[in-house]
């Protein structure tokens, strides 16, 4: 079985410019996600972030070989622009899966899919969170206990402004009072969507084994089973009309 | 119990330029589908159009006074300014109903707010039509019979590139050897969408009673009964925090 | 308008036998329900109970004036007559609304409609529940606050063993550490069916203003709009038929 | 990768006593669905049937070691036993795949599943259906075309009393004027449930190439990917409770 094509983009600015982040992540948070990924043998990652060129690594020819988009972002949303969203967007609908995580819930690619503004309650005091697993028998959830913890997190609390999944697979306990869905599925034209809340800047949860097996999961879960640019054609009738306009 | 405030947005180009469509509609598209609603007296009905000023008739203003919006376009998707397009958006998510009509599809609100490109197969030799109502307790369906038909109608065939509907409420039987998902919902923010495929701009379809009773039932269950703002705020927690960071 | 006739069903043994429970529900469980339904004037509210007569109170008669049936039950699940659940469950497929409560999660009408164990898990120590509004726009939310809290309340612990919801309304955070899908809703055949979580029977929490009021909205919200006896006809064809068996 | 343990359950009554079923289904109809199934090499497949013994060929040790049950009944739904059909779904509700055929839409075990009354409209004239690919990209649609036709079939016409389902793979066109979803998928406990519409007794439709592709992608859509007996556990709490009873 040929492998998985991850491409994981990173905005990258945040371990540029602050020490705390740069700790928690020295290989970048990129770099942790791929290497939580390539903990077992089914994927090709790639990495790409927002400076990395003008297509913000994101070319046609990168989006080609790209089975599953992972994205990461956080303070430059804005700078994102939209002729690559276009780009991602309609590769997405062609079959190509994305995986949102975290602070990737107000990026311009997740909010163009939903159509929501995706909001949400938030604070960042290092509380606790336990994520519960909803959906045992869901793909994402394969393998994961019934429920496992985050000892210092950001919490991010409902009402989460998104449409009814399709699967609310993990939903999330907050040691200061707040529920969150931390877990959940869409789909848009053949393609696969989850977004996962964990995983803050400064709290190294991309190492954590649980989480990773949660991305790994996904990345399987969200890969292309099927791929074709949509078309709106002008199809002759396949029986005989009898209606006549007059 | 006040009345439902909609405005029926009609592109209003083809009335302009073609015969055929005046004839068909010698008061406007948006005419016929204003007197279909009126004729119970639950709603006060506004129509705009897309030439009526620079903000095509959908100022801060009407908006906010807009129940539920209506939307018929065709050819000039992409003259509506995305200012426009961005106002109706947010006003829709925070709890203002949309009904889509049938090329209204290809609208840029329909799509920004579905993530899709809400493409379909199409034939215009103005075959039969035969219209099943799968959901018959669905608010908008209420008082529909079980099928009916419209004898002269523009085909629009699966695959109709959509998100899994909310509801589907209606399908279609074309003459030509197609099916349709032509009553669909969704539910965005607050807000409630319904999309309706029948209504081709040289039929008479909006003067058809069936038609004009969906209409009126999509009004009132697109009627708002929650506006709000949608805001990301910053929370303290609601119990104590014992986890501390190091 | 018409009242909204709802029956409200009461396993009624707690009552009879544990001084507790009469403490917290003098009147009855069912009898502070009403209670609560009564406070405004949309309804009329009979109550039905197990052991009333051969029937369980739910004669024939006794359904077919019934809009709503309202359902708690919890020691003697297994006492209830099969044929009164196949009575039931017909009126329900026929358009009935059905709000099942607290321990009626384990009632066979409600394991019944959904074809699941409907298991959770649970713990009764008398700690805080938070109650978070999911859908604030979902008419049975409507009027109720962001979040709410039950100062005492009998923990019901994900993963609950239902369908995936038509729509999640409410979901609780517990003291100890779990969350929960405490409102939710189903549609099986023309009926409405709602779940709603809180509800001990040694707690005052049908006395709860707030709870009161989603127990209104849900019986507003699955007040039928359609009834119709379902049956599963041999048709002729609407179109001639070309294709012949040889 | 192990095989999928597959059991086809056919009722096997048509095939002993009209001959010209035992013309189209010389094998029995559960023959050519193995059949069909073994074109592959993934699926290991026994049969069972209604009276092979007292269990009707589904005893404990069967279900044990079946990953998907192939469900087609039509004349003797209610000679299933209760016991069996309990049997059966608790296996499903513990992850065991279920595909309900054809007239198996009326089956015991089906109805159980969904709480529904599964009731449609029906015509059997022999003619022809039209099968539209809904959702190519999903692992039951994958390598099936846009849409393909059976010459001869008996008609299924809505209004199918089902739930939403949790995907409408599969809508159907008839030449007598009906529409139909008939691939449909649901959930219940940690099984996955697919029914798919085409299969009368007297038509060779479990011979047709794209009939046997769906069932096949079916099998390997609803093998389990997590089985687990389902418990309602008293659990202690995770976290410290401080509220306490008075």
């Amino acid at each position: 079985m040929s492998k998985i094509r991850v491409t994981v983009w990173n905005e990258y600015r945040h371990e540029m410019t602050q020490q705390a982040v740069r700790d928690a992540y020295p290989i970048g948070i990129h770099g942790a996600i791929r290497e939580g990924l390539l903990e077992e043998s089914d994927f090709e990652v790639r990495c790409a972030w927002l400076d990395q060129d003008e297509e913000h690594g994101l070319s046609e020819a990168v989006l080609a070989e790209t089975d599953v988009l992972f994205w990461w972002g956080h303070m430059a949303h804005g700078e994102v622009k939209d002729e690559i969203v276009d780009r991602v967007q309609k590769r997405i609908q062609e079959g190509m899966g994305l995986v949102v995580l975290h602070s990737g819930h107000f990026s311009k690619i997740f909010r163009r899919m939903l159509g929501t503004t995706c909001s949400l309650k938030w604070r960042e005091v290092g509380e606790k969170e336990r994520i519960w697993n909803i959906e045992p028998a869901h793909p994402i959830a394969v393998g994961l206990p019934d429920h496992f913890e985050l000892p210092h997190t950001e919490m991010y609390g409902e009402r989460f402004d998104i449409p009814t999944p399709k699967d609310t697979v993990f939903i999330t306990w907050y040691e200061g009072g707040e529920v969150f869905r931390s877990g959940v599925t869409f789909e848009r034209g053949y393609g696969r969507i989850f977004y996962f809340a964990p995983g803050h800047e400064t709290f190294p949860i991309y190492y954590d084994q649980n989480i990773r097996k949660v991305l790994r999961n996904a990345a399987r879960w969200a890969a292309p089973r099927f791929m074709q640019e949509i078309t709106c054609p002008n199809v002759p009738a396949l029986e005989e009309i009898k209606t006549v306009m007059n």
